[in-house]
């Protein structure tokens, strides 16, 4: 039962991986847009991360709320990497374009974790949480490393 | 059964109307994240907006991807507007502290509305969105008007 619920998560997270649900009037917009996007899903990410990592009180309502707003938000950035917006105030690099079939497969990787740290949330089992969310954690990692200037 | 599902909707929202999920290091991280929620909400918002003005094409399946994210959004930015964070990079009127009540009622009203926003997209009638949207608008408008500046 497990197995399953992960795999349609993981099969619905893929299909709404990249819904066309965000427009832009200017290039600027989309760049702050997807920028917010991230904002919002790293703080509720840090949060659980602090719990794994001990620095906060393990709240297991909490971290279920945080995992399903993290889970929410890992589809939307995408949207905002249109055309004409690699240069302006962004860091992303120019290989977010020049690979795009890697990044987006990058982007894929993160949702498909941060899925299943949002199914581990839902057990309220810390020790499921905290490898869920180091597994998470590696693609943010990963991603950055690549398409993400310093 | 729609009026109980609506009911049961707002309920729902009310009760995570503002969860604790959100912390911050410093007032300035507080001020970034409520405005990326808001940025978030609004784009998808707008979205619904085109449509329900005919100013884009009647699509039922995104206007529900965008009511659900707004509805899930919808919940996120009140979390930033701890104690500290009336100066700084933010267009927050003083009376979101002073007035502290009614800015809650304010953002309870907002939620209440974007969540019978999300089910008339649910039901994928555009007159209904319509309906839905402009009472979901009157309260963003409201709350602009009385708690942010210019």
């Amino acid at each position: 039962m497990k197995r399953f619920t992960l795999a349609a998560t993981a099969v619905l997270t893929l299909a709404a991986a990249f819904p066309a649900a965000a427009q832009f009037q200017k290039p600027e917009d989309a760049i702050k847009y997807r920028k917010a996007a991230f904002t919002v899903m790293a703080n509720h990410f840090a949060r659980i991360g602090a719990m794994a990592n001990g620095k906060a009180a393990f709240d297991a309502r909490a971290a279920q709320i945080n995992a399903e707003i993290v889970n929410n938000m890992a589809a939307l950035p995408w949207a905002g990497f249109i055309d004409g917006t690699a240069s302006g105030d962004t860091r992303a690099k120019p290989e977010v374009w020049s690979k795009a079939d890697e990044y987006k497969a990058s982007a894929l990787k993160m949702q498909e974790e941060v899925a299943k740290l949002n199914a581990a949330a839902k057990t309220g089992n810390l020790d499921q949480i905290k490898a869920a969310f180091g597994g998470a954690a590696k693609t943010c990692k990963a991603c950055h490393d690549d398409f993400r200037k310093e």
